[in-house]
């Protein structure tokens, strides 16, 4: 199925009218039993319909014997049994004209082989009967709106979410229940949790798709091991974006160690973990460090305020946590652009020993004279203008004597600029925190952590307002060989695409060498030209530093001699001239398909920076002029090629150039494209060439072909 | 004063018989309040003495109008009065023969030069009794164990601190408080926080080498600005390492900017903060990145257990949250070897389902079988030979249903392996919690923060069971020249040292440069020698390649036709042979004297290596070739040095025995050397080679003497 077309609609799979459980359990513990409790303690509005063919009653509710007997047809049905059982009544309740499945069932293909049968059996009875399926694999689903809890998880144990506007989409059933039960911890609501499991057919694309949608969900945290589907993950970011809801996203398999364990137990593939970062940049998605950053990010998000430009301004009570908090600021690339000076003396004036600067610090003082609080803030916000607000008072801000009195002063200056973001850093009750959180303000603890989210928000508010990139132009069609090409082949492909690469000519005489090297500018390298002769250099077979006419006759006339001396039988066909690059920074250009997101380009900084720093940049392609030249200040070494040391500044815009030129060419190659490398490119003050070029041609592969195994 | 002498004896500072509070208040909020409030509240057993010439009576207890009234002579007193006043309670305090004051009274250094001569006049007036300063401008201290609490700050409204053995060191009052009260909220406890704000004598590294000998305390929590003494504070950190106590630092102004916050607001020298963090990774010490992550090591070495060597073995109902854990684990550097396949074999015939490599998952099928939980655990030790463990069973862990039979599974397991650090992933309810906190489980709710605090027990497992460097040879004396020598001057400063130059040799004829040439090996460079010619390329006055004798004789006559070509009235010396340096790696070796820690040595690649890259090793010295071979294996770009792309390696040995040579020589030269930079190096397959050196003289300075300000 492509994953192209709009995304799914789920209206009726989150509020369903009527949902059957088959293998409905009396025990509200067992995983056929707990959707039923769950849904009747939250008060579910829609038709709970038990199936169980050994019982006419379950917690209460009649239950039928099978899914035939069903009273009515259930818009979903959570499937609860075994193998076949389960295949029968994906076929049944198709037939009977049941429009979603959510299946608990496990033992499909994360499990092998056969699983993957059974599997795609599930999948073809559901297709059959224009029926969608949740899982299999999966824990559920909830929408706590209409208390709909289609869920086994054990996690509701302990209580309902709490009222909110984030969605959960998890992949894994496990990590999405415990993010949910880690936001009902930290008091954060939530709204929707769709867990995906094996993604035989719904993924979290889908899910994802479906909570831009939804106006009672307004940040989306998502979960992924492995996305089966590149195109359609990236077209529900990108409608994410056009909605302004943030998706904030913990992708696993990073490291070396973590590729190998997703690979150990999922049927996944784990396509390159710095190419799905890359997608998540290019649309402006966030991806989470780890569970508490993930929570942290989308917590703030729920203010919905998308500062642009972003700035921070701290107050504070501690000289130490200021400079703490700066420091957080800095490695976050979060500005803190100081007080204007008038407003520094002013401060100055209220509070002798204050430190105006930002932070500003208004001291031990406060203590004494509260209203310092409300004072300065109010100047950093009138006068200094940052978007973002930062309060360190520790357990000042939860002292019984003062909180009452700090959250007056505060509420005031919020009062009159409701358009700031505003966190606390306060080491208070809980009863206290609800306070401050219901007055609006976001509460961390730890102020580090405060300085993450704050300066996402920014991001986020960043990319919200970002016009979409230029798209490149179409480019002329490409016909790839039916091998790989040589790197003459290579190189005229690419030539014919607007890739430079260094000027070079095939002559079969003096005259011809000298009109070529003319034509190029001096100095010149020369090589010989013979198919039997590989090594040239090992023959004396190369001359550098060519510099007129009569050194390229004289360079011709030797390394004709040299080849006849060394390597008498060789065929002849005349000299190499191509122009001599000298200077210039070397840097890589590539193209590898991902298996997922296709086409994908990379540069860098040739030699150690590749391959010991690992310094380079990723980008889905195709892409324009613009993009590429981000691309390339992106990368750390790029003071190399904009002037560092003394050097001449290169030529940014024509490797920006060649880079969108490639981006485009690996797109027009199609699938049979495997990669591309041009190794060295030459970066030079003028223009930028490739040195050489290598084009691998693999086998046609269509991407979302398989939908493998979730981990549960 | 000079820091080397042993540590402070603090024990009538944290144990006094009688506390005086000079200023007090009958106002339990007040500064001078808190203080008596707290100490009855907590049930001091010694004698409260209040001072105020205004009150009989303060807070129940008798009031003395003076010190000369006092009573008794108090141990400590609190000095909660303003300036003159202040200065005075010293004198009077000394002379009735006080050991301690808890200065709580600012307005000292803090506020400039005004202040600075003030705070030289309390502490020349302590000095004369022999009367030691907690102080000026802090917040005071207190010992939980004796119920002493001379602190005003608020957050001990929200209660005393829980039992515990973490002791926190910290300069700024007002973050050491948010620490004991971060710790309060999550129910650690803490014995003893000290805060030694101004430093006008007792510093955090006295506060830091008390609690090594306090009994106690088994785990340092440190917060620094800028530290003053630097001998002094590495002394307390070695102490530390000595008694097995780990020390976490938490060190503001990590940045440009939060260096630039530090110093606008205090008098500190902010020290170099890469020196810092060597000296930290010198002795053992954790410096955390975060203030959550400085509290999750410190509760993680409350078990006193420190495994040499560590390894992670992770059970895990989720593989989504396995793989994220490994990707953690990963990224921290804590190897996580997988099982004996034997092992995994096992567990597969137990639970065909299983993914038995590490992390171990028994997935959700432990819903219905508990007892693989138990199993698979005792496996991972037994077999596997974990020494920390990280189990993941988010809100399984927490649900009624059960987290009973989980906790009896793994207290099993636990009650046979007691060696092991245990730590568990769980969102439970506070109660739940502390059942498995008090079965001595480490309890993290984000499993990649499990991580990492398992990992520092590692490092310091490493640190403690380390036998020390081998010290450096003592090196012979060094006599600097009153100014800046030339580079000739440097170069045999440095040869005498046994730092090896490139060899070069001036040579007044054609038969002196011939012998030279010969001794150094053919190729050499040979330059033309005149103090007339500073721009010797210009004239052709540089030849590199000279390949045999014949060559260096025809080069002399060139070289000196030349020069009397084109700079005829030059006087020439003749000429300058030096052995010709081809491939290897440029690297850079410096010195400098950090105003705090004294001459410190650096390494790194040369170029963009250390221009753009910033990728160099810091030491303090001396240091022997042992450390120093270590400091080269730790630049990140180390692998061009031992032989990445194809190149040969390094003489690595010859490069650390010039880095160890160095920093001896930096010892022997004294205060008065500035810098020392070897640009560059040449490190060789066989040896390694300064090209060029400067030394820089400056002024002799100590260290220590000025004791500056701490931020409030």
């Amino acid at each position: 199925m492509s994953r192209t077309e709009p995304a799914a609609d789920l209206a009726a799979l989150v509020r369903p009218g009527a949902v059957a459980i088959i293998g409905a359990s009396a025990d509200p513990t067992r995983i056929g039993g707990r959707p039923i409790a769950y849904m009747r303690r939250a008060g579910f509005q829609g038709a709970i319909l038990p199936v169980n063919p050994n019982r006419a009653e379950v917690q209460g509710l009649p239950c039928s014997a099978s899914v035939a007997a069903l009273p009515q047809v259930p818009d979903v049905a959570v499937i609860a049994v075994p193998g076949a059982a389960a295949l029968q009544a994906v076929e049944e309740l198709g037939a009977r004209g049941t429009r979603f499945a959510v299946m608990f069932t496990a033992g499909y293909a994360e499990i092998g082989e056969a699983g993957a049968e059974a599997q795609a059996a599930l999948v073809a009875a559901a297709r059959r009967h224009g029926m969608r399926l949740l899982g299999p694999n999966c824990l559920g689903l909830f929408n706590a709106a209409t208390g709909f809890y289609p869920i086994f998880s054990a996690s509701l144990e302990g209580g309902l979410p709490l009222p909110g506007r984030i969605g959960i989409a998890s992949q894994s059933g496990a990590y999405g229940t415990h993010l949910f039960a880690a936001c009902r911890n930290r008091e954060i609501g939530t709204a929707m949790l769709i867990t995906t499991g094996n993604e035989a057919d719904l993924a979290v694309a889908d899910a994802i798709g479906w909570m831009v949608q939804d106006d009672g969900i307004d940040v989306i945290m998502a979960y992924a091991e492995g996305i089966q589907d590149g195109p359609a993950f990236a077209g529900a970011l990108a409608e994410a974006r056009r909605a302004r809801k943030p998706v904030i996203v913990m992708k696993v398999g990073r490291s070396a160690v973590g590729s190998a364990a997703a690979q150990s137990h999922t049927a996944s593939i784990a396509g390159n973990d710095a190419v799905f970062s890359a997608v998540l940049a290019e649309h402006g998605a966030i991806r989470a460090r780890s569970t508490e950053e993930l929570i942290d990010i989308a917590y703030a998000a729920t203010r919905r305020i998308y500062p642009v430009p972003n700035s921070l301004g701290v107050i504070t009570i501690s000289g130490g946590a200021g400079v703490l908090i700066s420091d957080a600021a800095e490695a976050a690339g979060l500005p803190m652009p100081p007080m204007p000076e008038e407003a520094q003396r002013r401060l100055k004036a209220i509070l002798p020993i204050a430190s105006p600067l930002n932070p500003v610090d208004c001291t031990a003082q406060a203590f004494n004279d509260l209203s310092l609080i409300g004072r300065f803030t109010e100047a950093m916000i009138a006068e200094g203008g940052y978007a973002s607000i930062l309060a360190f008072f520790t357990q000042i801000g939860g002292a019984p004597s003062m909180a009452p009195a700090i959250r007056a002063q505060l509420n005031a200056v919020k009062a009159r600029h409701p358009d700031r973001l505003y966190a606390l850093s306060v080491l208070a009750s809980a009863e206290r925190n609800r306070d401050y959180e219901a007055d609006g303000y976001l509460l961390y603890e730890d102020p580090a952590r405060a300085v993450i989210a704050l300066d996402a928000m920014g991001r986020l508010g960043a990319s919200f307002s970002e016009s979409p990139p230029v798209p490149p132009p179409a480019g002329a069609p490409v016909r790839l060989p039916d091998a790989n090409p040589s790197e003459a082949e290579a190189k005229r492909l690419l030539a014919a695409a607007g890739i430079a690469t260094v000027p070079e000519a095939a002559c079969a005489d003096e005259a011809a060498a000298v009109a070529a090297a003319e034509s190029f500018g001096f100095p010149v390298v020369m090589k010989i030209l013979s198919p039997d002769i590989l090594h040239k250099t090992e023959i004396g077979g190369v001359l550098l530093d060519i510099g007129d006419a009569d050194a390229v006759r004289r360079g011709t006339a030797t390394l004709i001699g040299r080849a006849a001396r060394h390597a008498p039988s060789a065929r002849i066909d005349g000299v190499l001239v191509a122009r001599q690059i000298k200077g210039g920074v070397e840097c890589i250009l590539g193209i590898q398909r991902d298996p997922v997101f296709g086409p994908v380009a990379m540069v860098g900084l040739g030699g150690v920076f590749v391959e010991v720093m690992r310094d380079v940049v990723f980008r889905r392609c195709p892409f324009g002029e613009d993009v590429a030249e981000a691309m390339i200040r992106a990368i750390k070494a790029a003071p190399l090629l904009t002037g560092a040391r003394g050097r001449p500044p290169c030529d940014i815009a024509a490797l920006a150039r060649m880079l969108s030129r490639l981006s485009v060419f690996a797109v027009q190659a199609g699938p049979r494209l495997a990669s591309i490398d041009l190794n060295p490119v030459f970066a030079l003050p003028e223009g930028a060439f490739a040195a050489d070029a290598v084009i691998e041609v693999g086998e046609g592969r269509s991407v979302g072909v398989s939908r493998p195994a979730a981990t549960p």
